[in-house]
């Protein structure tokens, strides 16, 4: 890379940026969503380059790596901190995390996540194969614990108290997790869908290092219900998945065989569930 | 991969499914949107696997290896089939393209497309750097040509009719092309949204290969600028990019960068503009 005075990346949610409306006069101004890339380290080896909108990198480094199945949880680190110096070019967008002496690292999903989706024709596309390949290393989630539909529903009115940069910008997703007492966990926002999860499963898997026993019960996610969100929240264990939007076939097929239940167009009191339904209580009666 | 019976994959955008409805007794059925990978191979090599609505694959494949920059153009192409035999398991989702006798086939490029995001810290992470290498090997569009406010509102109202899927299941993206006398060049729907630019965008090189004369004008998009919808369209020669929803601090860094004219929340006759307003005529006036 040529050698040029480096921008210092932002470490805000949103900035204003000029634009042209048509409904208004010459040019003003604009919050916009931040988009900026962050390269992940574990022991100080690059796993991934992603594009994140800046803020709890920390949470979305844990998150990812474990979503990835590279760690088993928070107590496989030791610390996470941006590489470099305050000041530095660049800095705030690189993030490395320490394995803790003792901790897991599975080196083997390490490469094989460096590698993205390319891994031979072993990746599903003999159409039965998909389900199983994006569950490998995820255990099936047990019955139970019981969820009334009214706190899914509540979960997600509550979400759109905890997207302050949507609210302002339009152009995040926004992620939130409610424990079994109706308590938040966590709750992120992101222009990635996956990212705002990552963090949030990094809330919980540090609240667990910690010493803390949270019981998950649902995520709630702006957006559709796509296979990864429902794959993330099954290695979390993670039991309600609830979308404001609609699921995929790939999505209903993975919360089946994992044991999660996927509520989709959770809108004013009405939910539609595609998979363990058996697990909520109340879906017949009204939820508002 | 363990020997199990495959199940054919569906050539359906939709199929139906069981689902319970908090506003209806009992289980129902609602149509979903179909999501399946597929394995896109160049000369017999594997390349990517991707998840995506079936339908228009050798499309898809072809955009997404120009693209990726792997091929220049549709005439770099000798023939695109799916792998295997009709009745196969798993038969539709591998697909092969055959480069043409003195085609133009970027190895390096497939190598670094195959590798994912994981290019070291050369990946944009010093903050300057990652619109320059999103735009390498794209060369920045020139000005003009001029193209009305009125024309992207008009391709925008007329991207919803190109939305069967969406109408039917809530579940898929949408991408129009629209060149510069009005005329649709191609419309597709996918659940991924970049997999329905690749197919648009494939469908522009076909006609190209072909002898036609295409001068693209306005891409059409549901959802949200992204970054890479407007890397995509750079690099297709589109200049104009017009979305339903927000766009990120990157895509209007991207789009000013690359020449592209990047319009978001385009509706009911309004539209912001993020870059590139001098493209357009009439952008004060009412464009309903």
């Amino acid at each position: 890379m040529a050698q040029q005075p480096a921008k210092p990346p932002s470490r805000r949610k949103a900035v204003r940026l000029p634009v042209v409306k048509s409904a208004a006069a010459g040019a003003v101004e604009d919050l916009v969503a931040v988009e900026e890339p962050l390269e992940i380290r574990l022991a100080g080896e690059t796993v991934a380059v992603i594009m994140r909108t800046p803020g709890d990198d920390h949470l979305l480094a844990l998150g990812y790596l474990f979503g990835e199945g590279i760690l088993s949880g928070g107590q496989d680190a030791s610390a996470i901190a941006h590489c470099g110096r305050l000041g530095d070019p660049g800095y705030g967008n690189v993030i490395d995390v320490a394995p803790a002496a003792g901790g897991q690292v599975d080196w083997e999903r390490l490469e094989a996540s460096r590698r993205g989706g390319v891994t031979s024709s072993a990746c599903g596309v003999c159409g039965r194969g998909a389900v199983e390949d994006l569950l490998a290393g995820i255990a099936p989630l047990p019955a139970g614990p019981a969820i009334t539909a009214a706190s899914v529903g509540r979960a997600m009115e509550r979400l759109g108290q905890h997207q302050p940069t949507f609210d302002a910008t339009g152009g995040t997703h926004a992620a939130a997790l409610w424990d079994t007492e109706g308590a938040l966990v966590a709750a992120h926002e992101d222009v990635g869908r996956h990212n705002a999860v990552d963090k949030v499963v990094g809330a919980l898997l540090l609240a667990r290092a910690a010493g803390a026993t949270v019981t998950p019960a649902v995520l709630a996610m702006s957006g559709r219900g796509g296979f990864e969100i429902v794959q993330k929240a099954a290695r979390a264990g993670v039991p309600v998945v609830a979308c404001v939007s609609a699921p995929t076939t790939l999505a209903v097929e993975v919360a089946q065989a994992a044991g999660v239940t996927l509520c989709a167009f959770v809108r004013r009191g009405r939910m539609n569930v595609y998979a363990h339904a058996e697990r909520l209580v109340g879906l017949g009666a009204s939820t508002t």
